[in-house]
């Protein structure tokens, strides 16, 4: 059995009935579950719901996703950075730290870095390699193209997560995750459009297993 | 009638004797004539024919295009600098300055330019902008993401060029077009995949319309 | 620095608060700020949010964007020809005027022209020569035919916006991007489906490059 | 049974032993056959099978496919204007024709057209009315253009061909075909990209179609 | 100038107020006029708008198209069949025949035909063949099987228009559209999906036709 | 582990030696073993190698499938239908065949049906059940009609196999998917494009579930 | 006449008043019928409508189909596993169901299965072995994978479902419906994405044709 | 400047003389390049050159791709378990291996695992945990599912490498990416279909970093 990965409900294609009850029976079995993508509707009344559960909750800005937990979680596993290209990518961020938290690991995370404002890429990159962070989140819309510039400029593991923001020809992603796909930087890969959520997941492995190697020796 | 554009002529579906019966009876109307995409086996071919014909040749490096004209032209035009990506690309850039160069204009090239290597990006904006050229078109295949990096530096119109270099999930240009279409820097506007020819017709068009304006006073 | 972008906020992926506060904060440090994409239930909110801050709006006809400004905008810049096939088209064209004016660009719009008519083309056209735009900016759904037809009548160059209008195979401007790509009338390039922002952000940058080249004389 | 479309090979899909035993097995039924997307080296053989046959042959310009028969087709059908954008639309063009002749059309051509010269669509569209044709084919690559412009202009039925020429982004017809289903105007229908032989087939249904009527009175 | 053709007014893209200016401003110079694709909200309102204008009105079954006119409309041109394979088709195939009628065809309908009933099919075509109708317009959607089937079955010219009825893999009515395009039945040429004024427009052209021809003998 | 399915070798993406040594290897451990997708210069050599192993060869007619075995295979198992609707499909077919007959069915093959011939297909699906054919496989490409239609007049369970017979959009056999998928005939499940095999491997799974139930009892 | 399948009506483009004139038209000359795909707001008026009419009603789970009939339905006929990798795929399963249920086939059910889970699988086959069912339905959104890892794993026919669960690239279903069409396993055949109709009337059709040979015996 | 990342020459697009030069230029420079996607016809005479140029060489088993390099690579970096779903995927697969081993990881290998024989990913599995591998590259073509399977059943990251091998609806790769990227489980990143360079190379920086730490310490 694995045991480095909390249950995750994808509440999107569920009624809200069936989400508490899974999620109920689910912090029954284990210490934390994310619940998301819950829709907007549903939001308040799965908060209210783990409210009146008495766990734990963590929210993510902008994000429709959360992390319910019974005891405390510790910090115990490897660091995480996490960048976001624009305002807009922060929910998917956010849902990618809820994650790597669940999963153990420290984040430090930077939004709204911008490709226009290049020369402010370049300080946030220094402060996450003093970090030590074993791994950067890149979340980025449009053209994607911040995760290419990092990924040339660190040799630190990145994972991209394009996100739907952008209209237009190549919208809800699709030219973001072509042109990271593409990226001729190496260094780079990639999980599904908006999956916070499977970024956190893959980031978290990797922080976690730098840590784990020192800690058997 | 529109005096600037010159005729172009598309080889690559047209059999040799046509291309060589519609570049003689063109040549014979107009001081010059772009012979594009001549397929590789057609190209000695239709040097040799242009050869015979005694008018003047202009070829490209790795491009399959031809610039044949009768007088010498005369460079009383606009300045367009030409940037590429990768060495891949050349052949495409190369096609866009024989355009550039049949309507008059000088032009600038700085060829395998990268964007693994961003500092080497400065110094030569740098230079395009001291010579003061007109507008600056960027030829970039696999992500594209050199045309977005050029246009957040400079306020000079880019005509971004995709090309078809690259393989996998936005293969043939499609990912460097969706992406220069994407791209959240402003100033950018693009042609279709390894068009140079259309590339340098804009170009050209904006750089010698500066020209007319300055000559008009 | 480059001094010819105003600030843009896209609107369509912020909450409301969010596209407040970052407005406020811009024209506190800029002169101008163009709010773009705004929802329909947002756009009255922040007509009236940008009337409590006392500063300049200009709107645009069946447009969802706005130009907020503190200081009145000179138009010393170049000229821009803006025209639309259909009236579905206006509110597209009406963002990219606003961008060119943000960009100190004088606008010349005719709207509705159609390619049914031909014959009205042609007067339209005729102006705008007369006026000496520098540019001239064709926003056109469906087929996209009118970017072309225009391309082939004059040698300014021409800034092609498809747009979202239409149904069935090749909807949401996905012919008319295609159309334009492949026009075989060179002269043309072209921006992302409904962005106005981008082809007024080109167009001005084109329209003032020559004015600028003209002072500097 | 339906007496007017004749019998039509595939030939790209199948061995040249399979067409020449179907070619002779049709022709002792019925008096013509046409054999379409002739593989370029199967053409010569089946042109000489042909030949040995003593069947009558009709080829097209630049067409891959041949309209064989015994006794001499009599034009007691409607008449059909073809017209092509370019000269790499004619081998398409031709396959119509033969279509329209094999089913007792007479067929009247206009090669080579563009729309980049508009001017000279007015004469030949006057031409094919003054000839009273009963349908035109339009057929054109890259954006498609023409077929739009035509049908704009007179209220005869035209049927688009979209043809496979032009390459990048829309390539293989895909812009053309796009493009006149788009088509904001009326009295366009479209065949598939590069079927000549379809639209020859609703072309002559139409036009023979009025004869009859005309015939039954 | 085409007098066939009347005005058709998209409405699906336009404000409720700017439909109303131009459906009045059009019946002031023309007998008729199409408002097509009118949102269900704006339907009654239209409608209503209509009365108050004193026009006649003609409504289509399931279709948010009317035709309005001043004048009686004469039938005294061609004569259109137009089939459905499901009641779910109907809306559009209504439209088409809006259309029919303001160009002066008559039109006999039959809907709801289906292809898992094709004992159905004959009888029905048998009645469109004694009523010497000119054109057939099919409109299907899912597969879109019902357009090859019948123009295998008559010499009748067949106008193919997908419905966007469906769901899954094609839908939105691409395997429609597609089916019908790689019809290996000839006599079919296709609109764009849901497109019944196209349809209507290009099939009274051709009925139209032949009359005008009877007519002019 | 499952005896009904043989090993099949796809041979297109590999290395002759390596098909060879992998079809040597794989006959002494089983009985039969089928090599499929053989590019057309390695079919010699391969049928060459298997006459120097001394086993038994099936070969199918346009296939580029062979079946290599043991012992002979007896036919124990259900009973197959297979039709094509073109020539240019029976390859497929073929290799379907194969694929039946090496899992113990007897095959009823009926090749070139068509759809503009209808009155074909009766008599031979008539001829189909009373065979008692427990399964039928329609092969066709296009726009796939065949299978619809077969599928709305019998109550046998039918596996359609979408083929890459066309040209234009739909091409490539993905306008027979779409319309195999989007069939509202009832009764119809569909393999991937060509894949013979697999529709093999299903039919005669179906075919020998009926036998095996009936040996039961 | 094909006695086997069920009329279904598919609701979602029909108006409320049609679905249930059809609804009583239909039971009023067959004893069963399905309505599909019922839009949420009309699911209770059609459950209501079905009360007043007094026939009986079978509903599933999160399914927004309903199967509606006079006289009791029979099992005699055969039998067909059912299983769903997620919660969310069990609305589009018991649509499936219900299929099956009209054609008189027994089903076993069991959702939830998963692929995360692989030991879970096992017992779940091992008891549809047991159970003698003659074909497994699958259905399965995201990647689809359960439906490849069940059909290595058994003889018995499969039916995948590919549903509309996910987000991202390969979202609607798209990546499930290329996953089983692409699967290298063999005894698998797809239907259209969240088609559990098609999916229970093939399924139906293959079980039911082991129990009818078996009773001819 | 970043150390991690050898040069990396994309042969595919150059010409033969192009590669040597840069290949010699950069051996002068650094210690080790890779050149990859070698035309087949340019490889030995690439591996000739090498020789001159008395550098060393590794292949990679049915690998396009070379690494060659001055002075002996020393693996003290991290530990790469890299597996293939079938022979066709091993080429790609080795490309990856040659990039760890320039990257000093030691790379355990594991070809032709098949998801059909489930049984045998275990023990493979058991070993590469024993062997404490940091991250496992999978390369699988078609559906793409054991990508899937290994990230379900241990927590070390691992990188997809989806394959063009398949045909049909999907091929190129595109389903197994599509495949890959919606996996529902958790762990897994992709890099582009056929990019083994990017998974060596992000492998690589995953497993040595967390060497580095551990040496830190
Ligand atoms: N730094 C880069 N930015 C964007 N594209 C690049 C970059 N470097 C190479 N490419 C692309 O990668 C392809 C191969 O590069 P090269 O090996 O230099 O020909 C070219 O088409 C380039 O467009
Ligand atoms: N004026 C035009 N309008 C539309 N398409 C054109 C025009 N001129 C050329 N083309 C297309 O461009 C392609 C090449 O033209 P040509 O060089 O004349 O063969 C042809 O397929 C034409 O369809
Ligand atoms: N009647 C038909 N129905 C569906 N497809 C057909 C029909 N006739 C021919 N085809 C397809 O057209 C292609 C060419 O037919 P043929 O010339 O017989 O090989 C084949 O792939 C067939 O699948
Ligand atoms: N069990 C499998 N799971 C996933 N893909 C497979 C499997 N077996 C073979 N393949 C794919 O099928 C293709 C052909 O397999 P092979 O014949 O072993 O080369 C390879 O690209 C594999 O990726
Ligand atoms: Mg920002
Ligand atoms: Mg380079
Ligand atoms: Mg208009
Ligand atoms: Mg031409
Ligand atoms: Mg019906
Ligand atoms: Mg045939
Ligand atoms: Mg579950
Ligand atoms: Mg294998």
């Amino acid at each position: 059995k694995r045991r480095g990965i909390p249950e995750v409900i994808f509440a999107e294609t569920k009624e809200l009935d069936e989400i508490k009850k899974i999620t109920k029976r689910t912090l029954e079995k284990t210490n934390s579950v994310i619940v998301s993508r819950i829709k907007k509707s549903d939001y308040p009344k799965i908060l209210a719901f783990a409210k009146r559960l008495k766990v734990k909750i963590k929210t993510g800005k902008n994000s429709s996703s959360l992390l319910l937990y019974n005891k405390p979680i510790k910090f115990q596993g490897g660091k995480v950075g996490i960048m976001t290209a624009g305002t807009s990518d922060i929910g998917v961020a956010e849902e990618a730290r809820l994650m790597c938290e669940a999963m153990n690991c420290k984040c430090i995370t930077s939004y709204d870095v911008g490709v226009a404002g290049i020369q402010r890429v370049f300080p946030i990159l220094k402060e996450m390699v003093n970090e030590e962070v074993d791994c950067i989140i890149v979340a980025a819309g449009m053209e994607g193209a911040l995760a290419t510039l990092v990924s040339t400029l660190v040799d630190i593991p990145i994972i991209g997560i394009p996100t739907s923001v952008g209209y237009g020809y190549g919208e809800k992603g699709i030219a973001a995750l072509a042109s990271m796909l593409q990226s001729c930087s190496l260094g780079l890969s990639v999980v599904n459009i908006d999956n916070g959520i499977a970024a956190g997941g893959i980031a978290a492995n990797i922080a976690n297993r730098a840590i784990k190697k020192n800690n058997l020796k």
